[in-house]
């Protein structure tokens, strides 16, 4: 709950928008960022008054490019950067440029791209790492007592680098064919995070560590039901900034 | 409004979903389908109960490759179908196996891939071409009294392919900080389309030609905004099916 505030703290209050990093990783899910992940993470954003969005992403080639018709590898490889800017339509600037002290807020959408892009996690399993400047941006915000969230994939990132995590990546087991990547919970924990099992109408909030985390597209779900799962997210994510 | 029909007429109604066919032109701004129309349509009509979706788009080399980041041609081309493949998670089929008796609507979003891979608007103007799958695709679909919807620079697909189209691609004139392609409005009047402009709230209904439109990305608008825009037209689209 907001508090009653004078007229000309009101004001003050008005004018200062919330700042928001996102953090892209390429673009398709099987080598960048999940595209319906990417756009429903901005849209959300964007539909809250006094919200603004900065994307950000690694200026380096992709782990490799895929060819999402039939999942083999490209003979052209890309470069993070260039295929994020086709989700940010163009607006995108280099992970290294990103100054934590500009900004309420990270989240991170998921997609392969978190896993084979910001991390190592599609080789490595739990013995990944994790872009290093990526790394020194997460310590900064949470350095800065500032929310971070994250959908999918992403929230291997937060296993291994904010310690005794508790986060999502949906749930620890169940069907191939409706969660088909549980087995990223154990790795999660094998990091040292503690995993929530979560639906996708679900969200799992770490208050201790400001973390946010949903499952969006871990499980096979509708691009509706991924948008409102990516919604929940943002939208704790914001509380966060305004407690 | 539905009418009151026997409980065996309404339990045939229910077991039939309704099927909707999406063409897509690429992924990303500036030379394909515009990745948040392209998104947005497909969160649209997954919320809906019994709609089922199938993504096609043109097996051919799309028009060139453009680095998002700077508008530059990129050296090497890509497919405008293994592309699509990125918005649509793998599930695209291509174009020319379209067959409009499998399904009761047909959504074209927008983007420069619409005037560079699913027409030659881009070069050409008005005297534009139509991909010739495209056409005859169109054409069934309005011999079978089947609607379309279409956004931001789609519909100059229908100005140029249905005759005496209503339509819009948002407004005819404005400051181009705010409406960046206003002429566009003039291509389609220019084939004898009748524009109605249109704000990014609104959307254009022909009920003569069973063709839904909206501004979308026409507008230099938020992805919010441009969510709900999309919205507008499958929603309307999906009442000229159920009516």
């Amino acid at each position: 709950m907001l508090q009653i505030r004078s007229p000309s703290l009101q004001l003050h209050a008005r004018a200062l928008s919330t700042n928001v990093a996102v953090v892209l990783s390429g673009c398709g899910v099987y080598d960048g960022t999940e595209v319906t992940e990417g756009v429903s993470t901005l849209i959300h954003l964007s539909s809250h008054a006094d919200t603004t969005v900065q994307c950000y992403a690694p200026d380096k080639m992709q782990m490799h490019a895929i060819n999402h018709t039939n999942g083999e590898e490209q003979d052209t490889n890309r470069n993070v950067l260039v295929e994020s800017a086709r989700i940010a339509r163009g607006a995108v600037s280099p992970l290294a440029a990103l100054d934590s002290s500009n900004y309420s807020a990270l989240v991170i959408p998921g997609g392969f791209g978190a896993a084979k892009n910001l991390s190592s996690f599609a080789v490595d399993g739990a013995d990944m790492t994790v872009d290093p400047d990526l790394v020194t941006i997460i310590d900064s915000f949470r350095s800065e007592s500032k929310p971070i969230g994250m959908c999918c994939i992403a929230p291997i990132i937060a296993a291994k680098t904010i310690p005794n995590a508790k986060l999502t990546v949906g749930q620890s087991s169940g069907p191939e064919e409706i969660w088909p990547h549980s087995g990223a919970a154990g790795g999660c924990e094998a990091m040292g995070a503690s995993h929530v099992d979560t639906d996708i109408d679900g969200v799992c909030v770490d208050i201790d560590n400001k973390l946010v985390t949903s499952a969006a597209y871990m499980k096979n779900a509708t691009p509706s039901e991924v948008h409102h799962s990516v919604g929940k997210m943002v939208t704790e994510v914001l509380k966060m900034v305004s407690n």
